[in-house]
């Protein structure tokens, strides 16, 4: 049992979230999590859990999977800006990052074990589709004007290219796709997901 | 140390053929692997494993992967017909396959661990190169022509999204792709490996 009462603000407090958030993510997957929630199990008023955390729970969730960037912010980013330039700008973003040796190790070491775990894997899921490619979807002028379930639709062949991109490059190490520079890659995936969105 | 000398034929030559078969992928990789290192490994005259696997050493990856069927064989075919075709024809097939019920669980397992073991993952990333991706490349008039780094950027790209649709499909499950009926799959991603292949 950890000790009643308020704790006191710092580095302890910050841990005691980041703990209290893994335990409500297992408990109660991505979705059906809330920082109140979080703030209860933490036993911090919830001002706290938004003040160590700006972007929230997407925040909390790279905290907790331990990526050292908080992949939500920088989408919501770079979703801004002329709408016919979204695939280009969010593959170019996505590479960058994981292609930056300081966030590689913990991305690809997150994407080995969501897929050899059931619990983790959900998590994931609800992650990417809302506040991933749910993000990208909901900034374009004609996709965010579609049916839910196109929408939905649409996510998931973004995240489906997005995911065997990240598996052929970091993880299976594709030779042609592991060694291709960054700007070849945007030029020919690029307008792949632009596609999906405009189409 | 099995006995020495010719074994007789029936069930178990093939066995031994696929268990030959099994130690020297693990030993050499699927690309350093011949079909006449197994047969010296499972002490078989050459043209039994010829005769056990027509397909050659892509049926017995298949077979030594647990995999209900040979998926080199399944594109050879696929890939014959109509050129502008190519990419829809791969990706209904493709579908087909995984989404029946008596194949998929082995796949999705076959996927599950190499992405999880180093040694099998490098012996299946030379497999899809070379015998799955590298047909579909070699059988398009367009894409035949271009250079081998080309190609090979080529069969990448096409890996990549193949890869994202089995792991979004069957692995991560994302809601909206593992509802998707296979037309509608065919519809959307059909086109993007035409035009891998067309550009």
């Amino acid at each position: 049992m950890s000790p009643r009462g308020r704790r006191p603000g710092g580095e302890d407090t910050r841990a005691a979230i980041v703990e209290a958030a893994r335990g409500e993510f297992a408990a109660r997957g991505y979705a059906g999590t809330s920082l109140r929630g979080i703030a209860r199990a933490a036993e911090v008023d919830p001002r706290l859990v938004h003040h160590y955390f700006e972007g929230g729970k997407s925040a909390l969730f790279a905290a907790v999977m331990a990526i050292p960037i908080d992949p939500a912010t920088i989408i919501a980013g770079v979703v801004l800006g002329p709408p016919e330039g979204i695939g280009v700008r969010v593959v170019r973003t996505f590479l960058t990052v994981w292609d930056n040796p300081e966030v590689q190790p913990a991305l690809v070491g997150l994407v080995r074990s969501a897929l050899a775990d059931e619990v983790l894997v959900s998590q994931l899921r609800d992650y990417v589709y809302r506040d991933l490619v749910g993000q990208i979807v909901a900034a374009h002028p004609h996709a965010r004007t579609l049916s839910a379930a196109e929408q939905s639709l649409r996510a998931g062949l973004i995240a489906t290219q997005m995911l065997g991109l990240v598996v052929g490059r970091y993880v299976v190490e594709l030779p042609a796709l592991a060694k291709a520079p960054v700007d070849t890659l945007v030029e020919r995936i690029g307008p792949i997901i632009q596609a999906h969105l405009d189409r």
